[in-house]
């Protein structure tokens, strides 16, 4: 974590609790096109303990405009298709949060 | 971030907009006493872009169990009794969240 992560996105996901673990497969698979793309910082999969099945996609970005830039890029859209197109459609985007991160504290 | 950060705590909270700044600012006097607890990784505050007033508080944690021993220590009530009474009465827990991170992909 450094103070550089100024914008956070969060992808609130919902699948079937039974394809979680294939969920964070296909994660692994895409953060390989995204971590070279200018302004990227970390990509991290949080899964809720009470709510089977929700799961956090969480990227963090220079700036605001990093995090546009790779949305509308090649990259992105490779990185997308890259998902399984049967996983993809199981998968519902229930809220997408964009976060401005700031006063980081850290051991 | 790392992958020892096994552990996340999100506190959706809201405030009237015009009162982040200072709520902002009693999270950085809390995050003094949490910093040398046992399992403690970090704190970050993160403010809504779309939502005005929307801010999360989100601690890492090593695991589930320093969270809680955390929860229920007197640094915890001290931490809070620091927050200002006014203020903290002006402050809306939206949500509790409790995450299992994994899968940290960093620069």
């Amino acid at each position: 974590v450094s103070a550089a992560a100024a914008y956070v996105s969060v992808s609130r996901l919902r699948v079937a609790p039974e394809r979680c673990a294939e969920l964070v497969s296909a994660f692994q698979q895409r953060a390989h096109l995204v971590d070279e793309f200018d302004g990227f910082v970390a990509l991290e999969v949080w899964e809720s303990d009470r709510e089977p099945g929700e799961i956090w996609m969480v990227s963090r970005w220079r700036d605001r405009q990093a995090f546009t830039r790779y949305m509308r890029s090649q990259a992105h859209d490779v990185s997308h298709q890259r998902i399984d197109a049967e996983l993809r459609a199981a998968i519902k985007l229930e809220r997408l949060e964009h976060m401005r991160g700031f006063d980081v504290v850290a051991r």
